[in-house]
């Protein structure tokens, strides 16, 4: 988007909810599996070495280069090196200032939280399904990164537009503190909260629970309000310590 | 499952219809895009001559056939000579009577009927989101083709099981229009597409129509009864029909 809509952003955080918590759900159908983090378990020909869950991201993220993801702001890759963009893709002119994406790539702390949050919604134990697990981490690893990513470029720079001298202020003090107190609004942040339950509560009303696992819509509040929304706002404070510098 | 068991078929199938109803929604948040699935416009550097979505389906299942994803009967490839496992994959044992999975793979009429179907649940048009389209193309592609095989081979299994000496006579006869007669369960297909029509109601009831594109529950109930339905119904023909030669 050309200029910062908080409408439309909000919106699109919004739509976003849906995609992380029907991921969670497709993992949670396979237990913890807690070997496929581990490196040296990945019983991978050729790469035993890595885990099974690193091998998959990965793999994944290469296919992904190639085709040309991470042109798009919010789709920043988990690793580095990563072949070349095969295709040509052209961009609509955005609202950010920002002279590389990569300066806000918060995949590290996403990856991180990440880990601790699969034994709080997955079942515990070990089926076997070590495939289909990490193929469906990667899925909801790649859906949160893009909320958080999305969050931390475009609501950052909406916050901005709206109010840039204070900003430059907070900014110039060096003093990150009060530049989350200033994009901290904890009513939104309830907000928010309240409807990813109702949304978890809704997505699985119907569930055949003998062939479907459910998860308590409580955790996925817990995982937005102890990982997602402050990883955001992490990824905020990044954007913009990042933005007085390109603009300079 | 090592015994069919028809009432665990029918909550895995179950199951399937929230996939593939999510899949579709997500496909339909872009346009048609119909250039992705022309040869020689992929703009593909090193690939010019495949379609864009022809050449995310190959990566695809190039990955997904390292991690071992062609071990399991659902899982059949739309791609051949795809790299070999570097995982070892150890199933329980199933039900199945057959040689090699491969004799039951429809996915030659499952691509053939998704390319018929996406001009039907995307909005016409092009809005230039190529590499998302096709992306969101193969996962619906994977989600359908699961409950199509998983329905040729299980639901034949378990049918065939429930009366096998009527099924060995319809076989040997050579007489599939009779075959697919004594398969068909007219009143279960009306149940099913009452069932997903509601289902994708339900998982749209909420949906925020500026940032999301809502797909009509009645076009989910025409691809089931278009395609999804007779392509399982002629796969579970397959299965019963090289079944006869695998018992001898």
């Amino acid at each position: 988007m050309e200029k910062p809509d908080l409408e439309l952003i909000a919106a699109r955080l919004e739509g976003l909810e849906e995609t992380i918590i029907s991921k969670l759900i497709d993992r949670a159908q396979f237990r913890v599996n807690n070997s496929v983090y581990l490196p040296g378990q990945s019983g991978f020909r050729g790469s035993e070495g890595a885990s099974l869950f690193d091998l998959r991201l990965r793999f994944q993220e290469e296919m992904d280069a190639r085709f040309g993801r991470f042109h798009v702001a919010e789709e920043r890759p988990f690793n580095a090196d990563l072949p070349e963009s095969q295709r040509t893709v052209t961009l609509p002119p955005t609202c950010l200032v920002i002279d590389t994406l990569e300066r806000v790539n918060m995949t590290g702390a996403i990856k991180k939280a990440y880990l601790q949050m699969v034994p709080r919604f997955c079942p515990a134990g070990d089926d076997g399904q070590y495939g289909s697990s990490v193929e469906h981490d990667v899925f909801a690893l790649q859906a949160i990164s893009r909320r958080i990513h999305f969050g931390a470029f475009y609501v950052a720079e909406s916050k901005y537009a709206a109010n840039p001298s204070s900003y430059d202020a907070c900014v110039a003090s060096g003093n990150t503190g009060e530049l989350m107190k200033m994009l901290t609004r904890k009513e939104v942040e309830n907000q928010i909260l309240a409807r990813v339950g109702e949304k978890a509560e809704r997505a699985q009303a119907h569930v055949n629970t003998r062939v479907r696992t459910r998860i308590d819509p409580k955790i996925v509040m817990d995982l937005y309000r102890d990982f997602i929304i402050p990883i955001t706002k992490q990824g905020e404070i990044r954007y913009l310590l990042q933005r007085a510098q390109s603009v300079h």
